[in-house]
């Protein structure tokens, strides 16, 4: 069951479906609306509008949705999936979800929440379950955040609960089916690494864009369109990431800083060898990825 | 002839032999190396060492090098060129190249230097010959920088000079001839607005990249890619552009950081509705760009 059928969730389900992975794949769309065009598509088998019937005995439930939704939804589907379903989802946050999901199973007093949450490091500037394509996720990585307060919360021993490595291990499973690689790691470490990798470039891109006057657009070549290339993405949804990954992408921001301030100064001193040691440093951790 | 036959240098003489736009194309290269890959790659039609002997006579020169050598080359063709000969570049900045010009010129009693600055905002981080393509400049802008002070300082009447004007539209005629776009404008405009264009972008990438652990590399995407590409490119070449235009990038990094000083006020303040005011300014410039 795939729960927010776009462009990743969209691409998640034609690869089930395509690789004959599931039986069903069931598709819950925005509240009150039927995702029927990724039925069309054939991303999904069938629309359901509810979260809690959609979840009736699923074995796996993916919540492809805004991070800001992720914990409400998985804890809607808490009590409705099959015994030993697995929950996870794809968003570009994790410690802040799996915060909010401890946080609300104590409240509920719910004591074994199957969630172990993913982070596939594919996706694009387009959105939409249009964009969606069956080999999005093959040789793309996807992070895996295994939680462990779901495990040590488990008391009551008559609940059958899955151990925290099992499920972390079907989530590997899950997505190396869909051609991913996989790497484990906290939800924390998960939360400083993207901060640098992803939601810090997203800022750059961002902001130098916006630092752009309009009447100079026409002077731009190539360089200045892949640099600001991200700054296309959606305005909401990284407002919700970077308000769930707030502290590290701040801490990342201001690393980020420090090295334009050696810029500044080796500029602001016509200092040569300090502007060709500066470029020298990006370009080899640039060229150190390839391509 | 074309002194400088890399990506650029090689892909206007490709581009003037294939539209059949000169008798023919001579090629200098580096001192002391003839460029015979580019006589094999259909580049030029001649390979030539010195420049002095290579600009016999030519109606046309456009000096491909790297910037901080323009400036001399083009003082070396002035005495051996035809009489009605145009002189243009490629190089990445103007103002500080026609200054040193003048200032040779002057020095050497050259009252007439039939030299028009050029910058096609074309090229790409793979640079050489073997990368150069007939059709690099199709559709592509390229600025043309008249130089006022050229025709103010002929005094001599008996030599007779080429206007300003006269050149400027030649050198429009040869770029359109090559399938680009051409925008005229003072060299110091042109300075200032490619700081922001293309020089900045470059600094902000080489920064990004460097700001990356290397051990976090495996989890970088396409964003991060795109948004460090140009700090594949050559960094001596880098360092060159930046040390000539240092005062335009200078401003134009100093007004980037200001901008930046409000994402990080804004993720200090967890400040939501800013941060997404800050990503719609960045996401409405480079939309309005369009790809």
């Amino acid at each position: 069951m795939i729960i927010g059928v776009g462009l990743l969730g969209g691409s998640i389900g034609m690869a089930l479906r395509n690789r004959k992975l599931a039986k069903q794949v069931v598709g819950v769309g925005r509240p009150g609306k039927l995702p029927l065009r990724a039925v069309e598509l054939g991303a999904i088998d069938h629309a359901e509008s509810e979260v809690k019937l959609a979840a009736q005995g699923a074995d796996l439930v993916i919540c492809c949705t805004p991070v800001q939704q992720i914990a409400e939804l998985v804890m809607q589907c808490v009590p409705s999936v099959a015994p030993n379903a697995l929950i996870t989802d794809v968003g570009s946050t994790k410690l802040t979800i799996v915060k909010q999901i401890d946080a609300m199973a104590a409240g509920q007093g719910i004591s074994n929440v199957p969630f172990i949450g993913s982070h596939p490091l594919a996706g694009g500037t387009d959105s939409g379950v249009d964009h969606a394509r069956e080999d999005l996720l093959v040789d793309s990585l996807v992070v895996v955040t295994p939680h462990k307060v779901t495990a040590q919360m488990i008391k009551a021993p008559m609940i059958k609960a899955q151990s925290t490595e099992h499920l972390s291990e079907k989530a590997c499973a899950l997505w190396q089916s869909l051609g991913a690689q996989t790497m484990v790691m906290s939800a924390a470490e998960h939360d400083d690494a993207l901060a640098q990798t992803s939601h810090l470039p997203h800022i750059v891109a961002a902001a130098l864009a916006a630092a752009t006057p309009r009447d100079l657009l026409p002077l731009t070549a190539t360089g200045w369109q892949s640099t600001t290339r991200v700054a296309k993405g959606n305005a909401k949804l990284w407002r919700q990431i970077l308000e769930e990954n707030r502290l590290p992408a701040l801490q990342a921001l201001k690393n980020f800083a420090k090295v334009l301030e050696r810029w500044q100064q080796a500029l602001e001193q016509a200092d040569g060898v300090a502007l060709e040691q500066l470029l020298e440093d990006g370009k080899a951790t640039r060229d150190a990825l390839g391509s």
